[in-house]
């Protein structure tokens, strides 16, 4: 025991590995193809994953049983990372949204019958899934409002309700739906349950790709209507649903802050690169002293982002308590993500408001960042709250802000 | 090798040793006595001094042979820190500034006759110090400005200039003096020279105790007339100014770091146990959404402030490079030492800018973080050519946002 | 009708006799006694305040059968940020707080032998009053908390209560008092009537000049003893302290603001002077694209500033509804004033810190106003339930963000 | 002269009539077509632009004999306000960017023989143009750094260059082009001049209508390949064209500042709207104390932008020097349209995200603001360096903040 921010030969090697193959494998090929050729691109990107899996580099998230890499969570965040600044490097690797979380969700709280039918072709590559919880008639961030109901009749559940926002449905085989069981429970947190659900179940509905700021990218709107499962369909617990979207959320939103520790360092490198090569007013963008300070600000605010990071998997790691260092990641890496972006706008001009270069994508798909999993408010919400109760039961407010040793 | 937040069992009963010591000791004997009441006020320190000593809790920052408790920079932090809570903690440990940066200055760069006969009393608290290079007259941050001269004569040196801010001046037996010895120098950095230079020589001359907004703090006003010393009182080489400077800088500024941590802990545990007393317009003050988000925004800031802060003992420590990310690390606890601190106080109401609580005072104290060892401008500065070099060297910024794994 | 944003040639006339006064009398005469004799400057301020007074400079704020210059609300604007260049001026002129808000409420509350009691001396400079409504343990910003009690016995009033930063009160011959009248008053709005009470009545205890941050400043705790007052001690309506206190802050609260102006202008100037004159790493400050941008933040906000304040006078002028916009200019002025002095100690940096420039004193003395007069989060409560009011009841925002023309 | 907020009673009504035609003619409309059916939509704007005429809502912008409303700038800047609540209603009166830039460019400009050919059928809304200065190669801001070259060739002059972000390009008639007739001059300023160029003239390249952020927008790239014009289509004097861009800038942002209002004011009534109908975590939004901040600084800083957008048309209206005022009001309405419709989305949540509510695409157009028309660098760069010259000609900043009589 001694602080050390440094990883095991084995891991650097990992991370360097992934980084390489990033680098050389995924980068180029992926830049060769036509995206608007769907049928190349998807080829493309077959291709790409089978040789990551021939390359040992699937599934970094996964224990090795199940074909992963086995991975903690530390090393885990350093791969992340690497394999986020190329777009489809997620995927490349099987590590993207919503897969990523459902596997780890089915890991802890699916029976081997349910790990058999859903984890198994998600991990082998062969499928793919969605998470349906989000309600378009109620606030997503208090999940003691969800209407979508699930009522049981004889040996079956009935589910109606509404969904949006649901990833990945299109192309999904089954979604992981958050359905009320339990209107009147006493404690709100039992009302919800978890099911597996088939799409291609008779009353599951795909409305429609809901189009964003960021364009289509498959957070589905969806309709239950009568749909029938089995009792076999819960997944954890009856009631369990919160708790199980809790122990399902810590993780995912931190695999979301690994892979935005990528994009904040691109975003960062296309500021800093740009700076030195403009030239206005007498002299370089980056000789001016204003512009330095966004350079500076950006390096700052990353730098307690990867350090936020590291410690969040740290804990995971080490089975602690995770809940407000998560929010605290959360919430920090989101609004970093999000000005450094705007800043390397801002310092490309025109150019980068034109689509010319990624910026302006990588903006759009920036600002869902402080929306998804949990807005801003809710999470500064729940920091506030646990810090109160830290000092509460301690008289400090050591273990609200990190716990750390210092 | 691997990612570790912990301390060793042996680190964490010394921090919590000075924790007890602070609170059982030192906070009640200090609060007993009338601070105003100058002979009794001293005694009681000089009584804790003697108990703090006694308990092994002395020179947390210096090593065993020197009498000290020979702690690394990162259990040094957590023990500053602790110290840092009570605001006569530092000096009853015997680790205030700048006796504290001297020691550590003269422990490198001092030859063994200075260190006895300078070092070795600081040690044993029987004299004090001062450090003597900013100058009214030009830019503190800019040490080729610097227009203090030593000038040669025979084997001799003779010191001519205007300080001020020169901490700790009154009741200090000597300075360490930063003056210009070759301002012909081809490289500006080789400019200057650190004397050793006892206050009772001739022409040393003790203008005044400059007041500043939080009073006079011992920030000292000086003039040099035709002040002489021998060849023996270089310290470090010749031109050697500007690296002792470097070098001193570096681990003194996070000593701040450090100690303004425990500030930042202290103004926090105020503003939370504030706001759930407090009631106005039909609410407790914490059941609001807006003062929950000066909690949480608190909470994260001084969650990144303590992970910088261990990570740069970190780097120092395993004898790393340390300067971007104290350079970033500076910035960000000072701010955030400002920022709670001014959060603490709105909470507080008018009770807050009253002298009725330490509030007011702190905020007063706390606005020297943004100016002192380095304005925020300065480090801005730093930290953004550092970036653009680790960008411009190695193709990515990961060297100049932290160096770290991820 | 139409827009206009220049005063007639009289308004000018009457605006640059005060800038001239304060320029060239008030300012010189007061840097020319050394403000720790008290007797010398109370002596200089009285000889001050005849010349002004004899020059036809005195209450600006009230009209002429008084004796006052009989300003309207936007000519007032100007003079007072005139006056409020130098420190002293306020006073100088006979428009300091409280008293000016003091005039005003008797102006317009009181009864014909109240104003020949009590605003009769005011105005004619011989006595001096104060505005006792905020209490230490109630929030401040909610009125219908406040604990001091009014009871009735047979004809005449018993006060019992507790009170803080009563600002003035030191040396005033009178109080202005909010106390509850009716603690179960169905409307709490009519729970706390106004009262005058004699400061030398039994059972006025001034307990001490509170201090603050900015030193002792008037701010005092009062403890009201069984104190006794006859029926015609009530200022305004039974039940009527409310509504007076409305009626007296807005245009109070203008009047600060007005004042403020004044020292962000001072504030500004001071910046910009250093900067040009301040040479480090290459260039001056001024220079420098950092430094420009805390000039253009400055000078964008101050201009908001002054647009706020002479519209808010412009509305009092022409009987319109303020409430809205007070509050807004409020707290854009005090937090412009903060922003600013807090810029212009940066740039100044340690001198700055010192008190060898007025930088300290004013930025201390400018964290009062982000809590005085309803503190920031007050104003904002007050702002948001006005502007959704305005688009409740009118379908859009424009009479709850200024009510303008466009 | 009097500070006066208000307008005439004919102004007013001529605001309230283009309120009127916009809620009951233009918004309704324009819903009830297909924007994706060009035809229909381009069909319905005709003939909206035909029923705008006829009521005399046509070019307010515009002098009557040009057949326009005849619109003083403060007058202009209620009636923009009001169109550009509805998003082509600067289109239906035919006062959109750049044409109406353009025309006032013509207006002052233009020989009488440029007047009826280029002028009069834009009036007429028969034609449409272009302002073509941008560069992709150089720094828009920087006029100096112009590479478009005109050569002279007899009594002709041959354009050669490469411009980008030429607004209206496509479908325009003509184009306004800066180039660079005299890259020697003495005088940096005097190095460039204004042509206009037919879109159909040999050698002018409409590349490609760049693609940005908020799609394509008719910001195009344009090549100009030795396109020939005669000595007739300066527009302006030679080496004139600095000048030209100046008078012509000023307005034509004023003009962006005008149509942002009635954008921020849509924005922040969605937002109001939106807060007192989501319910979550046990109240609506509306009643938390942190969205009632998003509201009241929203509320603040509209406020400001109104008042700064209606003093500036008063300096103009007046003939006054209004540089500073346009460079502080065009950073200060940019960045505020960008806040309070980024709140707007916030508060919103996930349905803000997505394409269901105009606040996605509004947020896309709002980030071309801070760089359009001047970019935020170097408004501030301009309101530093007239603050500095404000304060060195006159000893006070007055003039740099507004040059308002307070």
């Amino acid at each position: 025991m001694a602080i050390d921010f440094s990883f095991s030969p084995e891991v650097e090697a990992v991370r360097l590995q992934v980084r390489d193959f990033m680098q050389q494998e995924v980068a180029p090929r992926a830049a060769a193809v036509d995206e608007s050729d769907r049928d190349a691109w998807i080829q493309a990107i077959v291709a790409l994953r089978r040789d990551a899996h021939a390359a040992g580099l699937w599934m970094p998230h996964m224990p090795a049983e199940w074909g992963g890499m086995g991975l903690g969570p530390t090393a885990l965040a350093a791969v992340s990372a690497e394999a986020a600044k190329v777009r489809i490097g997620p995927w490349v690797l099987n590590c993207q949204a919503p897969d990523e979380g459902n596997m780890h969700t089915l890991l802890h709280f699916g029976t081997e019958t349910q790990k058999e039918q859903y984890l198994r072709p998600l991990c082998e590559g062969r499928k793919r899934s969605c998470f349906s919880m989000t309600e378009p008639e109620v606030a997503g961030s208090d999940p003691t409002l969800i209407q979508t109901r699930a009522e049981r009749d004889g040996d079956d559940w009935v589910i109606n309700g509404h969904k949006w926002f649901t990833s990945g449905a299109r192309g999904a085989h089954f979604a992981i739906v958050i359905a009320c069981t339990d209107p009147d429970a006493a404690i709100p947190q039992a009302r919800n349950t978890a099911f597996i659900v088939d799409t291609d179940s008779e009353g599951f509905e795909l409305v429609r790709d809901v189009e964003t700021m960021a364009g289509g990218h498959n957070h589905c709107e969806i309709r239950y209507r009568d749909v029938r499962v089995g009792g076999d369909a819960i997944l954890g617990e009856l009631g369990g649903g919160h708790k199980l979207g809790q122990v399902r959320l810590g993780p995912a939103r931190l695999a979301h802050c690994m892979r935005w520790l990528g994009q904040i360092e691109t975003a960062l490198e296309m500021l800093v690169e740009r700076a030195q090569n403009r030239f206005a007013h007498g002299s370089l963008l980056s000789e001016k002293q204003g512009i330095q300070w966004l350079m500076a600000d950006s390096a700052r605010e990353l730098y307690a982002a990867k350090l936020m990071v590291l410690h969040c998997a740290y804990r995971i790691e080490q089975g602690l308590d995770f809940k407000q260092e998560v929010s605290m990641a959360k919430h920090h890496v989101a609004n970093t993500l999000w000005r450094v972006t705007d800043r390397a706008m801002q310092v490309h001009g025109a150019l980068g408001y034109s689509t010319d270069t990624p910026l302006a994508g990588m903006l759009q798909q920036a600002r869902w960042a402080r929306l998804a999993d949990g807005a801003d408010e809710v999470h500064q919400m729940r920091t506030a709250e646990l810090l109160m109760k830290a000092y509460n039961d301690t008289g400090t407010v050591n273990a609200g802000v990190g716990n750390l040793p210092i």
